[in-house]
């Protein structure tokens, strides 16, 4: 299959890398001009799960994407903040034939897909894999993980399964998932919780979890995603999310001493973060449902004015 | 009068040299050794509007009071958190005629005092006056102030007025106020926005009121305040609490420049915080009166989580 990797940062070079591997054209599109040269120049250089490897995979810059590029499937693997401007730079590219499966975090991308891609063409979902991008041209690829998703449109799960059995096959776990809302709201859980915080008081996570008040503050947080992923008729069992980010995140031994990716933008390289698809999405569904959300406002407009006071771009 | 100034911080200092510069009876009382130290070998050394004096008050060691001490007044001006030892190591000196006047900034503190003190004698309020301590024994006054109580127990308003008497006399603008709580209110909304803020994001009161999402956050905070204080009876209004702030706190040609008093003391000392008795006290109060308080339970479990992370003590 032709499949163009947009976005190929840490989670996009492992997409790209793996379906290569499993017999697909892949090509990458970045925004990062470093990025892009070193992986032209010297193959994208990879270490997966220790052992090191360069792989030659074709990188265009975002904006040099020749208007002829055609592909099956696109994996939209951008930062929320910078989805509209691939999709503006792919949508020569985007014919009545293009999928485009979306696997950023967080909620609301679908409103600035649809201005691009049919909707009939558009596969939302999300992903558990993890990797770290430690240069231009460079990843570190470590552990398992899963993929989930389906078709934005009733009607096409057919060609969803296909994508499916595609990344299955290169060994990235995918799955057509009936209730993908579900899954995505648990994810959103983790994000929406430990990584603001991580970023407002700049700290890990497990300092954050030995912190008398994390519970409370996860557990407001989480309560009211609950009531509003009740409104769309997803069940989002607030108990079962916040105990697994306690059992899993805090763990010094494991992921605790990480800190979360809101933390890396903002604080480490004084970046805008994703907050409007996570919380500022959130509180953007309760305006629309009726449904309160005073703890997914002022977690956003904290992070907002953080960003501002830091000067971050 | 013989007044006990019971925490001779920057306010306590100003309250206790006016008092004394209008003859009444002065004793400090204070938990800091250098502070007590150095009042009773140099004296207190003020700058007063820009003339320096030097002024012989007797300050005594918190827990150094001689049991056979009595006060007609005792003014609390410690920080809240320093309230219930203070009145500890005053319980043998306060008596049926002791009257204590409680100035410190928040809500709750009556529940202390009560432990220690007949109802009938509590005076409650606040002051709009400001001083900085500048090291131990050494105070800075600058500009003009007042300070606004009433008397907890109905029935004790003619000692209040006199109260009132003694401490205008000595200049400090005092006023008998029926409705203080809402005084008190207006004054904590300041608190609990601008306070909380500049500590929690680390910057000052202009750069904060810079920031895009600064009127949202002013805005619920305070709409949250005005619902609770309803549920008490008393008017709060919203908007021209909001104004005061907007218009006052971040003008960088008078006030916008500094940082809050719970910057000074969480950032710039690593010191615990008011919070419980400024947004955890409103907290409180909606969990009695059966309001929701969100933005205050928020406000208050992520500054308790940052001074734990700063091992604030």
């Amino acid at each position: 299959m032709n499949i163009t990797i947009a976005g190929a940062g840490a989670m996009g070079s492992r997409f790209g890398l793996m379906l290569h591997e499993a017999g697909n054209q892949v090509v990458f599109v970045d925004g990062w001009k470093d990025h892009v040269d070193a992986i032209n120049k010297n193959g994208l250089q990879v270490n997966h799960d220790g052992v090191e490897k360069v792989v030659k995979i074709p990188a265009y810059l975002q904006d040099q994407v020749p208007s002829d590029f055609k592909s099956d499937l696109i994996i939209l693997f951008t930062k929320s903040l910078g989805l509209e401007g691939m999709l503006h730079s792919l949508k020569d590219t985007i014919d009545k034939d293009t999928r485009v499966l979306c696997l950023l975090n967080g909620f609301g991308h679908d409103e600035k897909i649809k201005k691009y891609v049919p909707e009939e063409n558009i596969y939302i979902g999300n992903t558990m894999w993890t990797s770290d991008l430690e240069g231009p041209g460079k990843v570190k690829l470590m552990g398992w993980g899963t993929v989930n998703f389906k078709n934005w449109v009733p009607g096409h799960e057919e060609s969803a399964h296909e994508i499916a059995k595609v990344l299955s096959d290169a060994g990235l776990g995918a799955e057509y998932t009936e209730n993908i809302l579900e899954v995505m709201y648990k994810k959103i859980c983790l994000n929406a919780t430990l990584n603001c915080m991580c970023a407002l008081l700049e700290c890990n996570a497990a300092d954050f979890g030995d912190t008398s008040t994390a519970h409370t503050i996860l557990t407001d947080i989480i309560t009211e995603f609950a009531a509003v992923a009740k409104a769309e008729g997803v069940n989002l069992d607030a108990q079962e999310a916040i105990h697994f980010i306690e059992t899993k995140a805090y763990n010094r031994e494991t992921l605790g001493l990480h800190y979360p990716s809101m933390h890396q933008d903002l604080i480490q390289n004084n970046r805008l973060t994703e907050i409007d698809s996570i919380n500022g999405a959130i509180a953007k569904k309760g305006r629309k449902y009726g449904i309160p959300t005073p703890y997914s406002n002022l977690v956003t407009n904290l992070i907002h004015a953080k960003e501002e006071l830091r000067k971050a771009k």
